[in-house]
């Protein structure tokens, strides 16, 4: 059982502004959880060549999995495409299924096909052009350094609608991760984190537990207690996250601190 | 009147897994485009030491404000501060102000002050800690290769509290941002494309244009286009705002194509 490891780039003015909050990232990051990856990392950088290359040079050939949103529609700022092409030396080429299916939308409504709706058709060559469902601005699938890179536009229908497609043919196989989560009242984050630390280690590999603080520690302490597992199959996930939670609440009791559950 | 750049560094597994979204950054950069600061980027890593450092090292020294949030708390996986202090070389010390309310806190809830307790108010050697209004883990600020650095907590409440007491003394002066938007429809966002990019050379470190469309490209096209603008005061910064707008609608009837206002 090797899950991959991921990473993810959000490229956009917006979200650095603080306009757009990144929900792609967010969707994009659990669904990658479910599908057998560890996201390693989220950068977001400007509509820059620059930037846009530093964010990929950053990123391809230490992750398996390279996904970038954000950048692909047909406005100046939209620059995604030329700069990574520019920065890893890739020719554009035009990806002519997706040309043909371009020139009919745009003839539909009666316009011409103008340099900057072209843009959005143009792919490094040699990279496989992603049908976008719900846009004009195609998505680009290529392999580099031993990454896979997905180019999504930023548009979430459009970015959700490719990724949703590509996902199971990027499956890792023989992974399943399940997730649990239980709310407990009347102790304190800090009180336990010991046996939270203890657990960790007694089932390294196999669970991944993190607190959530939901109300002041002192006062009127509440705790979301959140449990990842990994493992084979659906079963043995399930399985090793009930055993988690019951050597938690074992630990809990037998440090004489009292709890109550709570409804999540 | 010359902009300081700002990053912004979320530590935390729960982003990367897409469970939680990632509103603190989104927060904290609004907050700083509005206080004279252009955020250069945002990247999330993973509560390691080894991720937490490389995070750091690639944001301090190349921007005048380094802000993370999160990995502040009494648990196993919270460990900025030590993997900052650690990787750049600084002991770490009790704050004593904060170990005397932290003391306080405890003793009133009638438990001992342990080690994960007491780690939330150790600071890197020299830094300045900050008070954090709503929990028991305090901030820290201090300065490094030309950086400004602050380490906030990643409870939002705790983040924000912090955050907010310190934004006055950390404000650019003589810079004053605005944003104005309009939304229209009847026109393609690649149709105003090339007038957009017309305007934005015109106006040129004036102002920042960005077209956000809301509807079908060619079916049924409606569009928001945002303007930020950076001046020395409120009053010409909205001037340009101004000024952009008219440059782009006056572009599109040139342009012989035709649009409504709509309500944003």
């Amino acid at each position: 059982m090797n899950s991959k490891t991921a990473a993810i780039l959000s490229i956009g003015n917006e979200i650095l502004k603080g306009r757009t909050v990144n929900t792609n990232a967010s969707e994009i990051a659990r669904k990658l959880s479910f599908s057998g990856y560890t996201v390693k990392k989220i950068i977001v950088v400007q509509d820059e060549p620059s930037e846009i290359a530093w964010g990929f040079q950053t990123l391809i050939g230490k992750h398996d999995l390279v996904i970038s949103t954000g950048g692909l529609g047909p406005t100046f700022d939209d620059m995604t495409v030329e700069s990574f092409a520019t920065a890893f030396g890739y020719k554009l080429v035009e990806d002519p299924a997706s040309l043909q299916i371009l020139k009919e939308r745009y003839e539909k409504a009666g316009v011409e096909l103008t340099p900057e709706r072209k843009k959005m058709i143009m792919i490094p060559e040699g990279a496989t052009a992603l049908k976008n469902p719900f846009g004009a601005a195609i998505g680009v699938m290529l392999e580099r350094e031993g990454s896979r890179i997905i180019i999504l536009p930023g548009v979430p229908k459009e970015c959700m609608g490719i990724i949703d497609h590509v996902l199971p043919s990027i499956k890792v196989a023989g992974i399943s991760t399940v997730e649990r989560s239980m709310t407990i009242s009347g102790v304190m984050e800090s009180s336990i984190a010991p046996i939270v630390n203890k657990v960790m280690k007694m089932m390294e590999k196999q669970v991944y537990v993190k607190t959530h603080p939901l109300r002041s520690e002192t006062r009127n302490p509440m705790l979301e207690i959140e449990v990842t597992a990994m493992s084979q199959n659906d079963a043995t996930a399930k399985e090793s996250a009930e055993r988690a939670f019951k050597l938690i609440f074992d630990g809990i009791s037998e440090a004489g601190l009292h709890f109550q559950f709570e409804e999540a």
